[in-house]
């Protein structure tokens, strides 16, 4: 069976591991195409125009935004929900994703892991520390409070597990990719959270691909990921003819 | 009847107006806290982690995020529907509602509007003329060149009004507020989409209050507006007593 979906992004980013939890999660087939974080060609420009992985493509159609494909998978595969029966739940599971995208990718990933990683292992430039210890410091622990505040004790946020829960967790997998560990005397709930949502089937599936790659240096990423099985594939609209306009979305 | 929704925000805030054409367009009862744009108190942080406006209430509940809020309402009230039927459409409309939100925020809001209008008038700080000049001469001709290969000649974008035409009509209102017109030579869809939009009932009607307060100094703001029919109202979590966790959403 030809995979009916294909997705550009890479797997360290925390919106392309949205994309794919839910993916795997619904169980649907899928491509990947790897692309290297923060860089991106002319091509990639139509695809996506504010030139943000991930970009879904679904035959001729091409999606942008992980929220807005998170929430377009949900409506074509609505057999594993991933978003709240109840509309007041949902309200509440979008906007944890929401803010998550918003806050904890500013802290995350601009603050953390783009300073003590990104730059360091791809740039090969130096960390701002005063940037990783207000984002450590500061933002997270503020983030921190919040969500202690609204997770559950046990089980997820709104029961099974939803839109809200794979949001929070993929952002919090950045966080250990820099060695970020949450204080579980001081965040109880948040540390115990985290881990569930890591011990999800789609998480630790995905997790042998990311620490894999990691220290990789990225002319050797595509071949690793071969041996490891990943489903890789360039995606059909690559040598998009003149007259198909990538802007002009069907 | 007493109103069922409140609003907090303010007029001026393409993401307030969002929310407020569509509970106009929807019919739906709201009172409206117009609160001046840029400041809050604790208060405010407890209801807005992200110190975003607008805030929803809908009895204890507390919606955040205008995109959030938008579907929240579409959900409740599915009567006039203001997303495409078909989900791919939903999905584009999504994402051009994302990218209003995003680029066209930098771009209009950030670049322009912040930048010639609240710094002046409400700061008292002098317009960074350069950031205006990319804004005007290179951010936005270049979201226009997107949106007029989308932009129908006619109509909009997915038959009936959506969210997609609502958000993209919302910023570029706070556009012609610092004296911006789209070049109707160079973008012909786009300009004569956007009058379109501005000519909806509850673009207009909305205008009124919006060019009535815009250079009112805001202590006599809340006057002015309660003098043109503004449905003015405190929300009624205001007095929230100490047992009643903002931060804690039903």
């Amino acid at each position: 069976m030809s995979a009916r979906y294909h997705v550009i992004g890479n797997y360290l980013s925390p919106y392309v591991r949205k994309v794919l939890v839910v993916l795997e999660t619904k169980g649907l087939g899928y491509t990947i195409d790897p692309i290297a974080p923060f860089v991106g060609d002319e091509e990639f420009t139509r695809l996506s125009p504010l030139r943000r992985i991930p970009v879904l493509i679904d035959g001729e159609r091409v999606v942008n935004d992980s929220s807005v494909i998170c929430q377009y998978l949900e409506e074509r595969h609505p057999e594993v929900p991933l978003y709240p029966a109840d509309i007041g739940d949902r309200a509440q599971a979008r906007w944890l994703e929401e803010y998550a995208d918003a806050y904890l990718g500013d802290v995350v990933i601009w603050g953390m892991f783009f300073q003590q990683g990104v730059k360091r292992f791809l740039f090969g430039e130096p960390t701002d520390e005063a940037v990783v210890r207000r984002a450590r410091e500061e933002h997270l622990p503020r983030a921190l409070d919040y969500l202690e505040s609204l997770l559950p004790a046990e089980g997820f946020l709104f029961g099974a597990p939803s839109i809200a829960d794979i949001s929070i967790g993929s952002f919090f997998r950045n966080a250990t990719y820099v060695r970020y560990q949450i204080d579980a005397q001081r965040w109880p709930r948040a540390a115990a959270f985290v881990e569930r949502v890591f011990a999800l089937p789609a998480f630790s599936r995905l997790a042998t691909f990311e620490v894999s790659i990691m220290r990789t240096p990225l002319p050797e990423q595509r071949a690793l990921l071969a041996d490891l099985g990943a489903p890789l594939g360039e995606h059909p609209l690559r040598m998009g003819s003149p007259r198909r306009s990538m802007m002009r979305i069907e």
